[in-house]
Protein backbone atom coordinates (compact mmCIF):
# COMPACT_ATOMS: atom_id res chain seq x y z
CA UNK A 1 0.00 0.00 0.00
CA UNK A 2 1.30 3.08 -1.11
CA UNK A 3 -1.00 5.60 0.34
CA UNK A 4 0.87 6.92 3.50
CA UNK A 5 4.04 7.66 1.57
CA UNK A 6 3.42 11.05 0.79
CA UNK A 7 3.68 11.87 4.77
CA UNK A 8 6.26 9.15 5.34
CA UNK A 9 8.94 9.69 3.18
CA UNK A 10 8.77 13.56 4.36
CA UNK A 11 9.20 12.69 7.62
CA UNK A 12 12.04 10.02 6.66
CA UNK A 13 13.70 13.39 5.93
CA UNK A 14 12.72 15.34 8.22
CA UNK A 15 15.38 15.40 10.43
CA UNK A 16 17.67 16.91 8.00
CA UNK A 17 15.32 19.46 6.76
CA UNK A 18 17.48 22.46 8.08
CA UNK A 19 20.62 20.81 5.93
CA UNK A 20 19.37 21.12 2.32
CA UNK A 21 16.03 22.39 2.31
CA UNK A 22 15.75 25.68 4.47
CA UNK A 23 16.58 29.07 2.60
CA UNK A 24 20.47 29.37 3.67
CA UNK A 25 20.18 32.62 5.29
CA UNK A 26 17.93 31.55 7.99
CA UNK A 27 19.00 30.43 11.06
CA UNK A 28 20.18 27.19 11.51
CA UNK A 29 18.27 24.48 13.85
CA UNK A 30 19.06 24.60 17.29
CA UNK A 31 21.18 21.58 17.82
CA UNK A 32 19.13 21.06 20.90
CA UNK A 33 15.95 20.71 19.37
CA UNK A 34 14.66 17.69 19.44
CA UNK A 35 14.91 15.71 16.39
CA UNK A 36 11.78 13.92 14.88
CA UNK A 37 11.50 10.07 15.45
CA UNK A 38 12.70 8.36 12.06
CA UNK A 39 10.35 6.05 10.25
CA UNK A 40 12.51 2.92 11.46
CA UNK A 41 11.82 4.00 14.98
CA UNK A 42 8.27 4.92 14.81
CA UNK A 43 7.54 1.42 12.84
CA UNK A 44 9.67 -0.67 15.08
CA UNK A 45 8.06 1.04 18.35
CA UNK A 46 4.86 2.42 17.62
CA UNK A 47 3.08 0.99 14.98
CA UNK A 48 0.45 -1.65 15.10
CA UNK A 49 2.34 -3.17 11.97
CA UNK A 50 5.34 -3.99 14.02
CA UNK A 51 2.99 -5.31 17.57
CA UNK A 52 1.91 -7.99 14.69
CA UNK A 53 4.60 -8.58 13.02
CA UNK A 54 6.39 -9.33 17.01
CA UNK A 55 3.46 -11.58 18.21
CA UNK A 56 3.22 -13.06 15.42
CA UNK A 57 6.89 -14.54 15.71
CA UNK A 58 6.59 -15.03 19.69
CA UNK A 59 3.00 -17.28 18.41
CA UNK A 60 4.86 -19.12 16.34
CA UNK A 61 7.98 -20.06 18.92
CA UNK A 62 5.13 -20.94 21.49
CA UNK A 63 3.30 -23.24 18.84
CA UNK A 64 6.69 -24.73 17.89
CA UNK A 65 8.10 -25.62 21.36
CA UNK A 66 4.63 -27.01 21.99
CA UNK A 67 5.00 -29.77 19.27
CA UNK A 68 8.55 -30.00 19.47
CA UNK A 69 8.72 -30.61 23.30
CA UNK A 70 6.47 -33.97 22.67
CA UNK A 71 8.53 -35.02 19.85
CA UNK A 72 11.86 -35.31 21.97
CA UNK A 73 14.39 -34.68 18.91
CA UNK A 74 17.44 -35.49 18.32
CA UNK A 75 19.24 -32.81 17.81
CA UNK A 76 19.84 -29.30 19.22
CA UNK A 77 19.14 -26.27 17.08
CA UNK A 78 22.73 -25.00 17.91
CA UNK A 79 25.51 -25.66 15.21
CA UNK A 80 27.80 -28.05 16.12
CA UNK A 81 31.74 -26.50 16.45
CA UNK A 82 33.11 -26.66 12.88
CA UNK A 83 30.03 -26.74 11.38
CA UNK A 84 29.42 -25.12 8.56
CA UNK A 85 25.44 -23.81 6.86
CA UNK A 86 26.56 -25.40 3.93
CA UNK A 87 27.30 -28.67 5.87
CA UNK A 88 25.12 -28.20 9.20
CA UNK A 89 25.93 -30.54 12.04
CA UNK A 90 23.44 -29.86 15.19
CA UNK A 91 24.95 -30.53 18.69
CA UNK A 92 22.83 -33.84 20.33
CA UNK A 93 20.05 -33.53 22.78
CA UNK A 94 20.54 -37.44 24.29
CA UNK A 95 18.55 -37.01 27.54
CA UNK A 96 19.20 -33.01 28.02
CA UNK A 97 16.73 -31.05 29.65
CA UNK A 98 14.77 -28.49 27.27
CA UNK A 99 15.78 -24.49 26.97
CA UNK A 100 15.59 -22.03 24.65
CA UNK A 101 18.11 -19.64 23.85
CA UNK A 102 17.01 -15.80 23.22
CA UNK A 103 18.76 -12.48 22.46
CA UNK A 104 18.00 -10.29 24.77
CA UNK A 105 17.45 -6.55 23.22
CA UNK A 106 15.17 -6.40 20.62
CA UNK A 107 14.31 -9.64 20.86
CA UNK A 108 13.26 -9.93 24.86
CA UNK A 109 12.83 -6.34 25.31
CA UNK A 110 12.43 -3.20 23.60
CA UNK A 111 15.39 -0.73 24.87
CA UNK A 112 12.88 2.36 25.11
CA UNK A 113 14.54 4.14 27.58
CA UNK A 114 18.06 4.83 25.94
CA UNK A 115 16.82 4.56 22.64
CA UNK A 116 14.54 7.61 22.93
CA UNK A 117 17.35 9.38 25.32
CA UNK A 118 20.12 9.19 22.60
CA UNK A 119 17.73 9.54 18.97
CA UNK A 120 16.01 12.63 20.53
CA UNK A 121 19.43 14.30 21.70
CA UNK A 122 20.99 13.40 18.26
CA UNK A 123 23.54 11.63 20.13
CA UNK A 124 25.15 8.56 17.89
CA UNK A 125 25.59 5.59 19.73
CA UNK A 126 27.65 6.08 23.30
CA UNK A 127 29.18 3.60 25.01
CA UNK A 128 29.20 5.10 28.01
CA UNK A 129 25.53 5.94 28.23
CA UNK A 130 25.00 2.56 26.85
CA UNK A 131 26.75 1.20 29.91
CA UNK A 132 24.87 3.13 31.94
CA UNK A 133 21.89 2.16 30.52
CA UNK A 134 22.88 -1.89 30.84
CA UNK A 135 23.41 -1.33 34.97
CA UNK A 136 20.07 0.89 35.43
CA UNK A 137 17.62 0.97 32.86
CA UNK A 138 15.62 -2.06 34.44
CA UNK A 139 11.99 -0.53 34.55
CA UNK A 140 12.49 1.78 31.16
CA UNK A 141 13.02 -1.53 28.81
CA UNK A 142 9.55 -3.33 28.28
CA UNK A 143 8.99 -6.36 27.18
CA UNK A 144 7.87 -7.05 23.61
CA UNK A 145 4.89 -7.42 22.43
CA UNK A 146 3.60 -11.13 22.79
CA UNK A 147 6.89 -12.10 24.57
CA UNK A 148 5.91 -12.25 28.52
CA UNK A 149 2.84 -15.17 27.12
CA UNK A 150 5.58 -16.28 25.00
CA UNK A 151 8.05 -17.12 27.53
CA UNK A 152 5.25 -17.89 30.03
CA UNK A 153 4.12 -20.94 27.67
CA UNK A 154 7.50 -22.09 27.30
CA UNK A 155 8.30 -22.00 30.88
CA UNK A 156 4.78 -23.79 31.46
CA UNK A 157 5.78 -26.49 28.96
CA UNK A 158 9.21 -27.42 31.43
CA UNK A 159 11.23 -25.49 28.79
CA UNK A 160 14.45 -23.73 30.21
CA UNK A 161 14.59 -20.40 28.83
CA UNK A 162 17.97 -18.59 28.47
CA UNK A 163 19.14 -15.02 27.77
CA UNK A 164 22.40 -14.81 25.05
CA UNK A 165 23.16 -11.68 25.34
CA UNK A 166 26.17 -9.07 24.22
CA UNK A 167 25.16 -6.87 27.30
CA UNK A 168 28.55 -6.94 29.54
CA UNK A 169 29.34 -9.53 32.03
CA UNK A 170 30.13 -6.98 34.26
CA UNK A 171 26.72 -5.46 34.28
CA UNK A 172 25.34 -8.62 34.70
CA UNK A 173 23.01 -7.46 37.84
CA UNK A 174 21.47 -4.80 35.63
CA UNK A 175 20.62 -7.48 32.87
CA UNK A 176 19.20 -9.68 35.69
CA UNK A 177 16.96 -6.69 37.04
CA UNK A 178 16.07 -5.24 33.48
CA UNK A 179 14.98 -8.75 32.26
CA UNK A 180 12.67 -9.13 35.90
CA UNK A 181 11.41 -5.45 35.86
CA UNK A 182 10.06 -6.42 32.21
CA UNK A 183 7.69 -9.36 33.32
CA UNK A 184 10.39 -12.01 32.24
CA UNK A 185 10.97 -13.39 35.12
CA UNK A 186 14.47 -15.03 36.84
CA UNK A 187 17.90 -14.99 34.38
CA UNK A 188 21.08 -16.01 36.55
CA UNK A 189 24.01 -14.86 35.38
CA UNK A 190 25.88 -18.59 34.31
CA UNK A 191 22.89 -20.61 34.61
CA UNK A 192 19.81 -19.27 32.32
CA UNK A 193 21.98 -15.74 31.15
CA UNK A 194 25.38 -15.26 29.05
CA UNK A 195 26.91 -12.09 28.41
CA UNK A 196 29.91 -10.95 26.45
CA UNK A 197 32.99 -11.27 28.96
CA UNK A 198 31.65 -14.98 29.72
CA UNK A 199 34.14 -16.42 27.57
CA UNK A 200 37.17 -15.31 25.01
CA UNK A 201 34.76 -15.20 22.50
CA UNK A 202 34.16 -11.61 22.70
CA UNK A 203 31.23 -10.68 20.62
CA UNK A 204 30.55 -13.83 19.19
CA UNK A 205 28.19 -15.90 20.79
CA UNK A 206 28.94 -19.52 19.70
CA UNK A 207 30.87 -20.58 22.28
CA UNK A 208 28.24 -19.11 24.65
CA UNK A 209 25.80 -21.37 22.67
CA UNK A 210 28.28 -24.60 23.08
CA UNK A 211 28.18 -24.10 25.90
CA UNK A 212 24.38 -24.10 26.35
CA UNK A 213 23.97 -26.65 24.06
CA UNK A 214 26.23 -28.73 26.11
CA UNK A 215 23.54 -28.72 29.38
CA UNK A 216 20.67 -28.64 27.57
CA UNK A 217 18.39 -29.81 23.82
CA UNK A 218 17.93 -26.28 22.60
CA UNK A 219 15.05 -26.43 20.49
CA UNK A 220 14.63 -23.20 19.70
CA UNK A 221 16.49 -19.75 18.95
CA UNK A 222 15.59 -16.48 18.46
CA UNK A 223 16.97 -12.77 17.84
CA UNK A 224 17.13 -9.94 15.60
CA UNK A 225 20.32 -10.06 14.06
CA UNK A 226 21.85 -13.43 12.23
CA UNK A 227 24.76 -13.52 14.59
CA UNK A 228 21.74 -14.88 16.80
CA UNK A 229 22.03 -17.96 15.42
CA UNK A 230 25.84 -18.68 14.31
CA UNK A 231 28.60 -16.55 14.22
CA UNK A 232 29.15 -17.35 10.34
CA UNK A 233 27.04 -14.73 9.58
CA UNK A 234 29.34 -12.16 11.04
CA UNK A 235 32.44 -13.07 8.87
CA UNK A 236 33.58 -9.51 7.77
CA UNK A 237 35.05 -11.37 4.39
CA UNK A 238 31.10 -11.71 3.62
CA UNK A 239 30.00 -9.66 0.88
CA UNK A 240 26.20 -8.31 1.53
CA UNK A 241 24.72 -10.46 -1.11
CA UNK A 242 26.93 -13.71 -0.36
CA UNK A 243 25.42 -12.78 3.06
CA UNK A 244 21.98 -12.62 1.86
CA UNK A 245 22.98 -16.12 0.13
CA UNK A 246 24.06 -17.89 3.52
CA UNK A 247 20.83 -16.64 5.31
CA UNK A 248 18.65 -17.79 2.54
CA UNK A 249 19.73 -21.40 1.20
CA UNK A 250 18.68 -24.67 1.74
CA UNK A 251 20.43 -25.47 5.10
CA UNK A 252 19.19 -21.91 6.57
CA UNK A 253 16.23 -21.95 4.96
CA UNK A 254 14.65 -25.48 7.10
CA UNK A 255 15.17 -23.70 10.22
CA UNK A 256 13.89 -20.23 9.87
CA UNK A 257 10.66 -20.58 11.62
CA UNK A 258 11.33 -24.09 12.99
CA UNK A 259 13.99 -23.78 14.92
CA UNK A 260 15.04 -20.38 14.30
CA UNK A 261 12.97 -17.25 14.40
CA UNK A 262 13.50 -13.80 14.04
CA UNK A 263 12.34 -10.33 15.00
CA UNK A 264 11.78 -7.39 12.84
CA UNK A 265 14.46 -4.64 13.92
CA UNK A 266 15.24 -2.08 11.40
CA UNK A 267 16.40 0.36 13.51
CA UNK A 268 20.30 -0.92 14.14
CA UNK A 269 21.91 -3.72 13.13
CA UNK A 270 24.75 -5.46 11.32
CA UNK A 271 23.63 -4.23 7.83
CA UNK A 272 24.68 -0.56 9.14
CA UNK A 273 27.01 0.19 6.58
CA UNK A 274 24.86 -0.60 3.35
CA UNK A 275 25.35 1.91 0.92
CA UNK A 276 22.82 3.11 -2.04
CA UNK A 277 24.67 0.18 -4.53
CA UNK A 278 24.03 -1.89 -1.81
CA UNK A 279 20.41 -1.78 -1.38
CA UNK A 280 19.41 -1.39 -4.99
CA UNK A 281 21.29 -3.09 -8.18
CA UNK A 282 22.35 -1.18 -11.15
CA UNK A 283 19.10 -2.67 -13.45
CA UNK A 284 16.86 -1.11 -11.05
CA UNK A 285 18.04 2.42 -11.90
CA UNK A 286 15.02 4.42 -12.95
CA UNK A 287 14.21 8.15 -13.83
CA UNK A 288 11.08 9.91 -14.65
CA UNK A 289 10.23 10.17 -17.92
CA UNK B 1 22.19 -7.97 20.01
CA UNK B 2 23.37 -4.31 20.78
CA UNK B 3 26.79 -4.73 19.38
CA UNK B 4 26.22 -2.94 16.01
CA UNK B 5 24.92 0.11 17.55
CA UNK B 6 27.60 2.25 17.11
CA UNK B 7 27.95 2.49 13.55
CA UNK B 8 24.18 1.84 12.85
CA UNK B 9 22.88 4.85 15.25
CA UNK B 10 25.51 7.13 13.63
CA UNK B 11 24.43 6.34 10.18
CA UNK B 12 20.91 7.07 11.49
CA UNK B 13 21.29 10.30 12.30
CA UNK B 14 24.05 10.91 9.65
CA UNK B 15 21.64 12.44 7.02
CA UNK B 16 21.53 15.30 9.62
CA UNK B 17 24.79 15.78 10.35
CA UNK B 18 24.66 19.18 9.01
CA UNK B 19 21.76 20.45 10.58
CA UNK B 20 22.99 20.01 14.28
CA UNK B 21 26.28 18.70 14.17
CA UNK B 22 28.73 21.00 12.10
CA UNK B 23 30.24 24.10 13.18
CA UNK B 24 27.51 26.77 12.37
CA UNK B 25 30.80 28.67 10.20
CA UNK B 26 31.21 25.76 7.95
CA UNK B 27 29.35 26.11 4.27
CA UNK B 28 25.85 24.55 4.24
CA UNK B 29 25.41 20.25 2.32
CA UNK B 30 24.97 21.08 -0.63
CA UNK B 31 21.30 20.13 -1.51
CA UNK B 32 23.04 17.84 -4.36
CA UNK B 33 25.28 15.88 -2.30
CA UNK B 34 23.32 12.73 -2.14
CA UNK B 35 21.82 11.66 1.25
CA UNK B 36 22.91 8.11 2.65
CA UNK B 37 20.33 5.93 3.34
CA UNK B 38 18.05 5.15 6.55
CA UNK B 39 18.33 2.50 8.54
CA UNK B 40 14.66 1.51 7.24
CA UNK B 41 15.86 1.28 3.65
CA UNK B 42 19.03 -0.95 4.80
CA UNK B 43 17.19 -2.81 6.37
CA UNK B 44 14.07 -3.26 4.37
CA UNK B 45 15.78 -3.27 1.14
CA UNK B 46 19.76 -4.77 2.15
CA UNK B 47 19.85 -6.40 4.96
CA UNK B 48 19.96 -10.02 5.74
CA UNK B 49 17.83 -10.20 8.29
CA UNK B 50 14.77 -8.80 6.47
CA UNK B 51 15.30 -11.38 3.25
CA UNK B 52 14.76 -13.83 5.88
CA UNK B 53 12.19 -12.48 7.51
CA UNK B 54 10.37 -12.10 4.10
CA UNK B 55 10.82 -15.42 2.82
CA UNK B 56 9.16 -16.83 6.14
CA UNK B 57 6.08 -14.85 5.52
CA UNK B 58 6.23 -16.14 1.63
CA UNK B 59 6.48 -19.69 3.50
CA UNK B 60 3.79 -19.52 6.01
CA UNK B 61 1.47 -18.31 3.05
CA UNK B 62 2.44 -21.15 0.81
CA UNK B 63 2.60 -23.92 3.99
CA UNK B 64 -1.06 -22.68 4.92
CA UNK B 65 -2.45 -22.40 1.60
CA UNK B 66 -1.76 -25.89 0.74
CA UNK B 67 -3.50 -26.95 3.96
CA UNK B 68 -6.83 -25.09 3.20
CA UNK B 69 -6.67 -25.68 -0.16
CA UNK B 70 -7.66 -29.29 1.18
CA UNK B 71 -9.90 -28.29 3.88
CA UNK B 72 -12.74 -26.01 1.58
CA UNK B 73 -13.34 -23.92 4.19
CA UNK B 74 -16.79 -22.32 4.48
CA UNK B 75 -15.70 -18.59 5.29
CA UNK B 76 -13.15 -16.48 2.92
CA UNK B 77 -10.66 -14.46 5.68
CA UNK B 78 -12.50 -11.17 4.04
CA UNK B 79 -14.72 -9.43 6.35
CA UNK B 80 -18.10 -9.38 6.11
CA UNK B 81 -19.74 -5.81 5.01
CA UNK B 82 -20.26 -3.67 8.27
CA UNK B 83 -18.96 -6.53 10.74
CA UNK B 84 -16.59 -5.41 12.64
CA UNK B 85 -13.12 -6.93 14.20
CA UNK B 86 -14.85 -6.99 17.53
CA UNK B 87 -17.61 -8.61 16.03
CA UNK B 88 -16.50 -10.51 13.07
CA UNK B 89 -18.22 -11.96 10.30
CA UNK B 90 -16.67 -13.38 6.95
CA UNK B 91 -18.34 -14.14 3.29
CA UNK B 92 -19.38 -17.17 2.90
CA UNK B 93 -16.85 -19.54 0.64
CA UNK B 94 -20.02 -21.54 -1.14
CA UNK B 95 -18.31 -23.39 -3.77
CA UNK B 96 -16.52 -21.05 -5.34
CA UNK B 97 -13.15 -20.90 -6.31
CA UNK B 98 -10.11 -20.20 -4.33
CA UNK B 99 -8.16 -17.09 -4.21
CA UNK B 100 -5.44 -15.22 -2.87
CA UNK B 101 -5.59 -11.74 -2.25
CA UNK B 102 -2.23 -9.74 -2.05
CA UNK B 103 -1.64 -5.56 -1.70
CA UNK B 104 1.23 -4.65 -4.66
CA UNK B 105 3.43 -2.34 -3.09
CA UNK B 106 6.24 -3.71 -0.85
CA UNK B 107 4.08 -7.11 -0.86
CA UNK B 108 4.26 -8.57 -4.04
CA UNK B 109 7.26 -6.31 -5.35
CA UNK B 110 9.54 -3.74 -3.89
CA UNK B 111 9.41 -0.33 -5.45
CA UNK B 112 13.15 -0.63 -5.97
CA UNK B 113 13.91 2.56 -8.72
CA UNK B 114 11.17 5.22 -7.41
CA UNK B 115 12.99 4.53 -3.91
CA UNK B 116 16.45 5.07 -4.44
CA UNK B 117 15.14 8.05 -7.06
CA UNK B 118 13.55 10.35 -4.17
CA UNK B 119 15.40 8.92 -1.70
CA UNK B 120 19.09 10.00 -2.92
CA UNK B 121 17.93 13.55 -4.35
CA UNK B 122 16.33 14.12 -0.80
CA UNK B 123 13.17 14.48 -2.54
CA UNK B 124 10.02 13.80 0.04
CA UNK B 125 7.31 12.19 -1.79
CA UNK B 126 5.95 13.61 -5.15
CA UNK B 127 2.69 12.01 -6.85
CA UNK B 128 4.00 13.35 -10.09
CA UNK B 129 7.04 10.86 -9.82
CA UNK B 130 5.05 8.31 -8.20
CA UNK B 131 2.77 8.46 -11.25
CA UNK B 132 5.61 8.30 -13.72
CA UNK B 133 6.84 5.55 -11.88
CA UNK B 134 3.01 3.63 -11.61
CA UNK B 135 3.40 3.97 -15.89
CA UNK B 136 7.51 3.31 -16.87
CA UNK B 137 8.51 1.41 -13.39
CA UNK B 138 8.25 -1.72 -15.54
CA UNK B 139 11.89 -3.64 -14.61
CA UNK B 140 12.73 -1.33 -12.06
CA UNK B 141 10.71 -2.95 -9.45
CA UNK B 142 11.90 -6.17 -8.34
CA UNK B 143 9.46 -9.38 -6.50
CA UNK B 144 10.59 -9.86 -2.92
CA UNK B 145 12.36 -12.37 -2.04
CA UNK B 146 10.87 -15.72 -2.49
CA UNK B 147 7.70 -14.15 -3.54
CA UNK B 148 7.97 -15.97 -7.19
CA UNK B 149 8.20 -19.37 -5.68
CA UNK B 150 4.88 -18.40 -3.55
CA UNK B 151 3.28 -17.08 -6.33
CA UNK B 152 4.08 -20.40 -7.83
CA UNK B 153 3.34 -22.77 -5.55
CA UNK B 154 -0.26 -21.21 -4.75
CA UNK B 155 -1.28 -21.35 -8.67
CA UNK B 156 -0.01 -24.75 -8.89
CA UNK B 157 -2.75 -25.49 -6.24
CA UNK B 158 -5.31 -23.97 -7.93
CA UNK B 159 -5.92 -20.73 -6.07
CA UNK B 160 -6.03 -17.55 -8.35
CA UNK B 161 -3.83 -14.73 -7.16
CA UNK B 162 -5.27 -11.35 -7.40
CA UNK B 163 -3.28 -8.33 -6.59
CA UNK B 164 -5.56 -5.60 -4.63
CA UNK B 165 -3.31 -2.11 -4.71
CA UNK B 166 -3.54 1.36 -4.37
CA UNK B 167 -2.13 2.58 -7.71
CA UNK B 168 -4.58 4.21 -9.90
CA UNK B 169 -6.91 2.59 -12.28
CA UNK B 170 -5.21 4.89 -14.73
CA UNK B 171 -2.29 3.44 -14.69
CA UNK B 172 -3.50 -0.54 -15.17
CA UNK B 173 -1.07 -1.27 -17.65
CA UNK B 174 1.70 0.10 -16.33
CA UNK B 175 0.56 -1.98 -13.20
CA UNK B 176 0.37 -5.11 -15.66
CA UNK B 177 3.47 -4.49 -16.94
CA UNK B 178 5.35 -3.55 -13.58
CA UNK B 179 4.03 -7.13 -11.87
CA UNK B 180 4.81 -9.24 -15.53
CA UNK B 181 8.45 -7.73 -15.56
CA UNK B 182 8.75 -8.91 -12.06
CA UNK B 183 8.69 -12.11 -12.84
CA UNK B 184 5.21 -12.27 -11.34
CA UNK B 185 3.02 -13.47 -14.43
CA UNK B 186 0.04 -12.07 -15.58
CA UNK B 187 -2.65 -10.11 -13.75
CA UNK B 188 -5.59 -8.41 -15.61
CA UNK B 189 -7.05 -5.21 -14.78
CA UNK B 190 -10.88 -6.20 -13.70
CA UNK B 191 -9.87 -9.60 -13.36
CA UNK B 192 -6.97 -10.26 -11.21
CA UNK B 193 -6.01 -6.50 -10.75
CA UNK B 194 -7.87 -4.31 -8.33
CA UNK B 195 -6.82 -0.54 -8.40
CA UNK B 196 -7.97 2.59 -6.90
CA UNK B 197 -10.40 4.35 -8.82
CA UNK B 198 -12.81 0.79 -9.94
CA UNK B 199 -15.00 1.73 -7.26
CA UNK B 200 -15.88 4.88 -5.33
CA UNK B 201 -14.06 3.98 -2.09
CA UNK B 202 -10.75 5.90 -3.10
CA UNK B 203 -8.01 4.25 -1.16
CA UNK B 204 -10.54 2.42 0.95
CA UNK B 205 -9.78 -1.61 -0.17
CA UNK B 206 -12.69 -2.80 1.51
CA UNK B 207 -15.29 -2.51 -1.58
CA UNK B 208 -12.73 -3.55 -3.68
CA UNK B 209 -12.01 -7.09 -1.27
CA UNK B 210 -16.15 -7.48 -1.01
CA UNK B 211 -16.01 -7.45 -4.79
CA UNK B 212 -12.97 -10.09 -5.18
CA UNK B 213 -15.24 -12.07 -2.38
CA UNK B 214 -18.22 -12.15 -3.88
CA UNK B 215 -16.61 -14.24 -6.74
CA UNK B 216 -13.91 -16.11 -4.56
CA UNK B 217 -13.24 -17.99 -1.37
CA UNK B 218 -10.24 -15.73 -0.43
CA UNK B 219 -8.37 -18.05 2.49
CA UNK B 220 -5.32 -15.91 2.48
CA UNK B 221 -5.02 -12.03 2.29
CA UNK B 222 -1.40 -10.30 2.55
CA UNK B 223 -0.18 -6.95 2.77
CA UNK B 224 2.72 -4.76 4.54
CA UNK B 225 -0.27 -2.30 6.23
CA UNK B 226 -3.03 -2.77 8.43
CA UNK B 227 -5.75 -1.37 5.45
CA UNK B 228 -4.27 -4.64 3.14
CA UNK B 229 -6.65 -6.67 5.62
CA UNK B 230 -10.00 -4.01 6.49
CA UNK B 231 -9.85 -0.41 6.59
CA UNK B 232 -11.84 -0.05 10.07
CA UNK B 233 -7.59 -0.25 10.89
CA UNK B 234 -7.33 3.36 8.96
CA UNK B 235 -10.18 5.20 11.09
CA UNK B 236 -8.81 8.19 11.86
CA UNK B 237 -10.45 8.31 15.20
CA UNK B 238 -8.12 5.44 16.16
CA UNK B 239 -5.72 6.34 18.67
CA UNK B 240 -2.41 4.99 18.28
CA UNK B 241 -2.96 2.54 21.17
CA UNK B 242 -5.89 1.49 20.18
CA UNK B 243 -5.31 0.93 16.62
CA UNK B 244 -2.95 -1.75 18.55
CA UNK B 245 -5.09 -3.31 20.09
CA UNK B 246 -7.30 -3.45 17.62
CA UNK B 247 -4.84 -5.40 15.60
CA UNK B 248 -3.89 -7.49 18.49
CA UNK B 249 -6.92 -8.15 20.40
CA UNK B 250 -8.11 -11.81 20.38
CA UNK B 251 -10.21 -11.83 16.88
CA UNK B 252 -7.52 -10.45 15.05
CA UNK B 253 -5.10 -12.88 16.90
CA UNK B 254 -6.97 -15.61 15.30
CA UNK B 255 -6.11 -14.49 11.86
CA UNK B 256 -2.59 -13.41 11.65
CA UNK B 257 -0.51 -15.89 10.37
CA UNK B 258 -3.55 -18.34 9.86
CA UNK B 259 -4.81 -15.78 6.66
CA UNK B 260 -3.46 -12.70 7.09
CA UNK B 261 -0.09 -12.06 6.40
CA UNK B 262 1.84 -9.28 7.38
CA UNK B 263 5.31 -8.37 6.02
CA UNK B 264 7.58 -5.87 7.17
CA UNK B 265 8.36 -2.54 6.40
CA UNK B 266 9.66 0.08 7.89
CA UNK B 267 10.34 2.98 5.00
CA UNK B 268 6.65 3.90 5.29
CA UNK B 269 2.69 3.75 6.28
CA UNK B 270 0.43 4.78 8.20
CA UNK B 271 2.44 5.31 11.55
CA UNK B 272 4.31 7.38 10.12
CA UNK B 273 2.85 10.54 12.06
CA UNK B 274 3.87 9.01 15.71
CA UNK B 275 5.69 10.96 17.65
CA UNK B 276 8.04 10.45 20.84
CA UNK B 277 5.59 10.36 23.10
CA UNK B 278 3.64 7.73 20.89
CA UNK B 279 6.60 5.33 20.93
CA UNK B 280 8.08 5.94 24.29
CA UNK B 281 5.78 5.77 26.86
CA UNK B 282 6.49 7.84 29.76
CA UNK B 283 7.19 5.68 32.25
CA UNK B 284 10.44 4.03 30.46
CA UNK B 285 12.07 8.02 30.08
CA UNK B 286 15.54 7.31 31.40
CA UNK B 287 18.59 9.04 31.59
CA UNK B 288 22.08 8.50 32.22
CA UNK B 289 23.22 8.34 35.86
Amino acid sequence: MRRALALSLGLLLAGCASAGHAPVASAPASPTEPAKPTTALQYLYGSAEAAVAVRAVNARIADYVAERVKQRPQDSVVLAPGASMDAPRFEPCGDKPFAAVFDADETLIWNLGATRYMAERRIAFDPKIWDSWEKTGAGAAKAMPGTVEMVTALRAAGVTVIANTNRSAANAEGAEATLRAAGLGEFRHGETLFLAGDDAGGSSKDGRRSAIASKYCVIAMAGDQLGDFSQQFNDKALAPAARIALATGPAAAKLWNRGWFLFPNPVYGPWDRLGWDDLFPSDTAWEPK
